[in-house]
Formats: structure tokens, C-alpha cells, sequence
């Protein structure tokens, strides 16, 4: 049994579409249980109109509080009773086994690394995306849980990342490169002059630096940055999609033929959009923590949180933190010990 | 008289390509001179075939070394007989008002650097992108000149950013941002954060912190960034353009419907590619440098060296440099002044 705590509060169109793809999540997996978090009042209706042949696979935790999207992430740790808070106790207290939010996002980071945490072999959780490309994925990691990092976290990240591209993307033994601004080893900030020489150490296929394009060339699998560039790079690739998108449909409006183009390339649109949409793919996992959290867009509907929830389930019946522990042990359990009490990099 | 230095043995076209580019623009702009540098033996030939009515226009500088593409830039300021050195040295000796290289990019850059130099109210040159969106153009600096900077750096860059999008893109009172990974003031790491108070306090019209999606979706005219960041944006940005339209090329394979719809859409998107190919823009330019220098993308062909040219010249003619000196002191003077002398900032 699969024991799901939900955030129905969470998101722009919480709690109405957030109750219903825990529904739908219900009524296509027969193996799972649904906290659904939030305030009673708003959510027993749906579930009682909606929801009365799951009776006994879900529960429902009143916590009549919420984060609100524009409001300081840090301030969920001092709102107890909000949704959010309680989904990251229900997972802290082992009595669910994974968290899905469609909240405001630094808030359901919070909740993550301080009261969920990361397991014990690792000193931060991290946000991983796999891009596109026309090869198949790349995971860039991290994109935003971490700002200021130091060597050796580019080195945990990396580890998180090739667990995630083997163990959820069927890469094997994947190709780990560092995000700079040049080929050559020596080139980039000094972060990352620092961190080369550790993940040339580690037992991973480390194939060197990478460059902003090879994100997107299919030349490597993963690829590490601090979260500050990685959430700049998320952010400008998932608006220049839009973009390119616009001044598409800018240019076909100037002409008849090309109107009658657009129409009949319809469905190729629509594919590639669905491969570059991550909602689609149930958001973004915080992977590290102790157990899985799935941050999903704000504008999450039903169907992005019923992903959400088997993205989740996926990671847990892969056991991908046991993976992940075994890997840091055996990949870079050397160069981690030695980084961190030898010369603090 | 405008005076051109092109560095003919620079880019995987040369000398063929640039000396055609030269010549084209030649043609086409009578106030025009051209020191075309680089092998005699090898540049000659091709004027006595192609320029024959152009004599007394331009003139052969023999250098016969080069600098090859993958060498390491700093290499450069050793070659003293290489193309782009001497290109270097006819601008900074003032017999030539503008340089133009296909040549390897950080070389080029180094010769900007170190051979021709900032103009003396700046401590660094910065390169600047016009990235199009769907409203015009927004301009990110610095895209890496300037790996590790300080935050007086990044007003600096602001200001040639505000000169470049108010002189050379005709945008009236443009509203400057700052690259980070949340709207609000506060966010971001230690370099955003000791700028952006400086910022505030020039006279620049500063909106506050732009995130990775305000670079394609119009709402900032200029963006400061470190070179890293920039960088790897760039780079991003011009792959993830690529992919978008090799996955669009797939999808469209698959139907006999969208290959016609393709077909009929093709003038729309050659409109768009233009409008996304920088080279097709004349490369990208060297900001505040002593005199401009366009750097051009080694796959430069004729066309894009003559539009490289015609871009300096608009520097040239629109006393870019004059402006900025004006700029710099009037928006930015006190603010900069107090950085440099006060705190190290």
C-alpha cells in the first residue's frame, strides 16, 4: 500500500481540480491511499459528491490554514496548521510515504528539506529536470534548491542525478558532465574549477564540463550547476518555448497558406508540447529527501496531479533512495569524506 | 571615413568568406575603408578577382600567423604576428575605427580586452545579446566576458545596457532588471544582492529582479548578469532554438498531413529564424571597448561579415561610446564612484 499525503490546498485551482486528481489517482491505482490535507469543510463536499465508491482508501486531515503563493516560503514552518505543514508531518511521522504540492513553491521546498529533510548520507535535497531533447532527456540539477552551494554539494548533485537518469529514465551508466562556459577543464567560475577535480575522482562517468547548449544536444545525461543558474536556465528555456510558440503563430498570421500550414501541423504541435510540458510529466521531483515530494506548477489541473502522484509512486517502488544511498556509498562515499572534513570545499 | 580593420584569417570560412563579406560591404557603403589582415599570398589574389574596381579603398596588412580555434585564448597577446593582434593593434594605434573577427571568440575577446581596452570611465568591456521576444528585444549582459564579477560591475554592465537598447534599438527610457531566481528584493545569492541596492540607487530606470523567464517574454529592455550565467543562457537559449525545431521536424515526419502543413508553413518559419539568428544581425558586439568590435560567429559567411560591419559602423556613426562616457557619469557617476573608493563593492 501506497500512502500519498496530499496538499488540497495547494495551487491556483486548489481544492476543487487538487481533490479530483487525487480521485482520478484513486480510481486507476488500486494499491493507494490519499491523505488529502487541508480545510474540511471545502474538500468533504467534493469527495462525498465525487468520490463515495473510494470510501476507506482515503482520509481526510483538516488543516484549515494555507501558504499563499506570493507569501515568504520560510513562513510555512511558523503556520502549523496550514496544508502544507501537516503534508510534510504526515510524511515525517512514516505515516504517509510521499508528498504532492501544487503550493507555492519555495514554501513546499521548505517543508521538504526542514521537516521531511534529507536522508543522512546526503547534506541537501535537490531539484532535478529532465529536458527534452531529440535524443531523449537530460537531468540538469539543481534548478533551484540550492543557491549557494559549495564544491562538494555539485558532487552530491551529481550522484542524485545519475541514480535519477538510471533508475527513472532507463540510462545506463549515464554521462555526468558540469555546467560551465567553456570545453576544457580550467574553464568556468571558481566553483566549478573547484568541483571538476572532485567528480573527476568520483566513480561516475564523469565526461567533463558542459556547455549551455549540450543541455539540450543529447550529448550528455546529467548535468550539475549550483540552483542558481539551473532556475535561470529552467525559467528562460520553458519562456522561450512559449516565445518561439508566439512568434510562430505571429508569423502564420500573416499569411493564408501558412494559417492552412499551422492547421494541418496541429497534431505535431500538440506532441511536442505535451514532450516539453512537465506538468504533463507530474512535476518536479526534490529528490534526496527522505521520502519522494513532487512540486508541480501552480496552474497544476487534475490530471498534472494525478501524474504527480504517480511520479511519486514511482520513485517510491523503485526504491530510489536506497538506490541513491547505496550509490553515494559506493561512487563518491571517498571523495565526499575526504571534501568535507579535510579542506571544507 | 570609416575605417574597418577585418581580420580576414579569423572563422571556418576564411579568408574567402570574410574577404567576400569585406568586399560586399565595399560595395555597398561608399564612406568605407577596409584593412583586410592576415596572408598576403592568400587575401591578394581574391581582391585582384573579385575587387578590382574597389582599389584605393582598402588595403592588404600582412600577418601571416593565426590564432586556431581551439588554442587557448591568451594565446593571442603572443601571436604578434597573427591576424587578430594586428587587427587589434590598427584600431588601438587609431588608423582604424573598428575591428570585425570570425576568429576564435575568446581570443577575440582577449584582443578587445587587452589590445584595444575599455574606454576609461569603465573598468571592463562587456558583450551584450538583443534577445528577440515576442514584443522586440531585451538585451542580456554580460554573456561572458566577465565570468567573476563584483556588483559595481553589474552597474556598469546596466548602463551599457541602457545606452545599448536607447541608442541602438531606439527603446525610450528602458526598464533595467536584474537576473535572479525571485521578484521580490532579497532574493537571489550574494552577488544579486549587493547589486541590486546599488542599482536602485543610480538613475537608471531599474525595475527590480528579472527571472530566467523575463528574457524572452518582453518585460525588461536590459537584464544584467554575470558572464557565467549569461553564458550558459546564451548558449542554452541558441541549442534549445535548435532542438525545438529538429523535435518539430519529427513529429512532423510522421504525418503526410503536417509534412504539407510544414511545407506551406515554410516562409513563417525562415521569418522566425532570422529573427532568432544573431549572426544574420552581425554578430555580437564587444560594449564599450575603445572602439566596437562586432564578434561574429565562426560559421560566418560573406553576408554576416558585411552585416558585422554595417553594425560597427552604427556604433560608430551613433557615437555609441560618447553616449556611454555621458551615461555612465550622469546615471551611474556617483553610485560608482562610492563603490569603487568606499567598500570594495
Amino acid at each position: 500500500m501506497f500512502r500519498m499525503a496530499l496538499d488540497a490546498m495547494g495551487g491556483d485551482y486548489a481544492p476543487l481540480e487538487i481533490v479530483r486528481g487525487g480521485i482520478l489517482a484513486l480510481k486507476e491505482e488500486k494499491d493507494l491511499f490519499v491523505y488529502f490535507v487541508g480545510d474540511k469543510e471545502k474538500i468533504k463536499p467534493i469527495l462525498e459528491k465525487e468520490a463515495s465508491s473510494l470510501k476507506g482508501r482515503y482520509e481526510i486531515v483538516h488543516a484549515p490554514d494555507n501558504v499563499k503563493m506570493n507569501e515568504a516560503p520560510s513562513r510555512v514552518l511558523r503556520k502549523k496548521n496550514s496544508s502544507l505543514y501537516q503534508a510534510g508531518l504526515l510524511v515525517r511521522e512514516g505515516k504517509a510515504d510521499a508528498m504532492v504540492s501544487a503550493g507555492n513553491t519555495g514554501a513546499v521546498l521548505t517543508v521538504g528539506k526542514f521537516i521531511i529533510g534529507a536522508i543522512e548520507e546526503l547534506e541537501r535535497p535537490s531539484i532535478g529536470v529532465a529536458f527534452p531533447n531529440p535524443k531523449g532527456y537530460t537531468v540538469l540539477l539543481d534548478v533551484g534548491a540550492n543557491v549557494d552551494v559549495k564544491p562538494r554539494h555539485l558532487v552530491q548533485f551529481a550522484v542524485i542525478g545519475h541514480t535519477y537518469a538510471q533508475e527513472m529514465l532507463g540510462i545506463k551508466n549515464p554521462r555526468v558532465g558540469i555546467l560551465s562556459i567553456g570545453e576544457e577543464e580550467g574553464k568556468g567560475n571558481e566553483l566549478v574549477k573547484e568541483a571538476y577535480p572532485l567528480l573527476k575522482e568520483t566513480k561516475l562517468n564523469f565526461v567533463g564540463n558542459a556547455e549551455g547548449r549540450d543541455i539540450f544536444n543529447g550529448n550528455f545525461d546529467v548535468i550539475v550547476c549550483d540552483g542558481f543558474v539551473g532556475n535561470v536556465v529552467l525559467k528562460a528555456s520553458e519562456s522561450l518555448g512559449f516565445a518561439i510558440l508566439k512568434m510562430i503563430k505571429e508569423e502564420v498570421k500573416k499569411s493564408f497558406w501558412a494559417k492552412l500550414g499551422a492547421w494541418l501541423m496541429k497534431p505535431a504541435f500538440k506532441a511536442l508540447k505535451q514532450k516539453a510540458d512537465f506538468a504533463e510529466y507530474g512535476g518536479i521531483p526534490l529528490l534526496g529527501a527522505k521520502a519522494p515530494v513532487m512540486i508541480t506548477h501552480g496552474r497544476a489541473n487534475a490530471k498534472a496531479i494525478r501524474n504527480a502522484i504517480r511520479a511519486a509512486q514511482d520513485f517510491y517502488t523503485h526504491h530510489f533512495n536506497d538506490v541513491l544511498r547505496k550509490n553515494l556509498l559506493e561512487l563518491a562515499g571517498e571523495v565526499l569524506a575526504k571534501a568535507k572534513n579535510g579542506n571544507g570545499k
